[in-house]
């Protein structure tokens, strides 16, 4: 399955993704949030649609996409995980996975505007496969870690370069500004990819090739990133854990290059969609 | 008003501290959560209270207390905020304030257990004044950052130092290990508080003082802090800024102390009350 979530930004309804039409499962009655995965929600759900599904109404055109899984308990990201990308950025590959956390009130749908923070001159992107948990997890080990996830989605894991690394402390600083985690357009179930370690994800801004990856050269796979954190914190179902970025992001780049109000960022990954997102000024809301 | 909650994990009531006794709010009908807060659930639990105190049960002596917030957006936490504390560890004292995350799934009751994780050798104590947010807040000025705080708590802001230090990545590792946020015993509204930037905190181990500070010392003040933080994350009513220890850890003692099995930790901070965890072995639940 591929799940959506559509309509305006908090008040989000439930979808399907079928070709390329979306239908409303508003009727399932049920938001794609922790409680959803914790209680066997996907085989619900597909039972719900093996009963409905010639009978969805279809989401009209146009209509705005939510981030697919409801604001989770926390957006776990793996930093530094593709070689080329440590490399970009003058770092040394780490010999276990880096861990931060995203504020989750950075998250918002595929294709919302990307707004640059209050001054802020080092907005940057990062194209990244996101793991959604589906069931809680502590202390798991890497043979039975791919039981624990629902499946994927992409996700740009924006970064204030300046608050990450120039301002003191953690890069939690940099990297929870709002509308900084557009993830989307759908979630897609595990069962539905083949081959999770060779997924082609790209990045253009204003059209030109920035990022051009594979998860092939993921250091540490999915398996053992699951485990690891579930180490350090217990996983709850519907949490995110974003997996890393691939080389070419502005910080890489002589002269680095940051987003500015006007870019068109765009990016997708093999099997999980496209989003595009328009780089827009401050504003307070 | 001192907010409490109370019962089992996860199942919390609510209730209310007045004098050394509990009293069951439940009949109020909400927990003391994001909604909670942003729905102006102070005043509307103060008028409830003007209007039932009287009849309200009593919580039994004994009842488990658990967070006196339900389970936040997120728990953000200042590091190296006393100059003592950044001393003992060997750091500056920060020329602005340090930020990271502690996962929300760390958060227990102020006399549950503190577990020491799987493969921990390092798990330390920091007394904490924590402060609870009450309003949604965005890029808030210093000067108006106390209308966004509803009140404060107690926080043994429990960290594991080789997770947090020796493992690559960012502080987030060794903070959101299950058990490490111990909140409470109650929330105390900010309109009980006389002066916040004079109350003594202090914590002990096994009745041995270990830490002995006060608020006095705190190098960013609140408003500042919250002001602060702002400007990196939206705050959401019902999160948690934890607001720095003062020196006393393990990690700054010679030779360096930390919690086994079987050790008490006591804390306490004037007019937040006191919290007790035993510390226990790994064990997976």
């Amino acid at each position: 399955m591929k799940l959506i979530r559509f309509g305006e930004l908090n008040k989000e309804q439930t979808g399907i993704a079928i070709g390329d039409k979306y239908y409303d499962t508003s009727a399932f009655g049920e938001d794609y949030n922790e409680h959803f995965f914790e209680q066997d929600g996907l085989n619900r759900l597909q039972k719900f649609l093996d009963d409905n599904q010639s009978a969805l109404p279809e989401v009209p055109a146009g209509t705005r996409l939510g981030s697919p899984v409801a604001r989770p308990s926390k957006i776990v990201c793996i930093g530094l995980n593709y070689a080329d990308h440590a490399k970009e950025t003058g770092a040394t590959p780490p010999a276990e996975p880096v861990i931060f956390l995203k504020s989750t009130t950075a998250l918002v749908g595929p294709n919302d505007d990307v707004m640059i923070p209050k001054d802020s001159v080092k907005t940057d992107w990062e194209v990244e496969l996101a793991v959604i948990i589906g069931k809680k997890a502590s202390y798991v080990t890497e043979s039975e870690a791919m039981d624990f996830v629902a499946g994927y989605a992409l996700h740009n894991d924006v970064s204030e370069r300046a608050f990450q690394l120039e301002r003191s402390g953690t890069w939690d600083k940099g990297k929870g500004c709002d509308t900084f985690a557009p993830v989307g357009p759908c979630l897609v179930t595990k069962d539905e990819v083949d081959d999770v370690n060779n997924l082609r994800l790209w990045l253009t801004v204003n059209g030109k090739k920035m990022q051009n990856g594979t998860t092939a050269n993921l250091i540490f796979k999915i398996p053992f990133i699951v485990s690891y954190v579930s180490q350090f914190m217990t996983l709850l179902p519907g949490d995110i854990i974003s997996t890393g970025t691939p080389a070419g992001v502005g910080l890489g780049m002589n002269p680095q290059v940051y987003l500015k109000a006007g870019d068109v960022v765009e990016l997708g990954i093999d099997g999980m969609g496209t989003a595009k997102q328009n780089v827009v000024a401050y504003a307070k809301n």
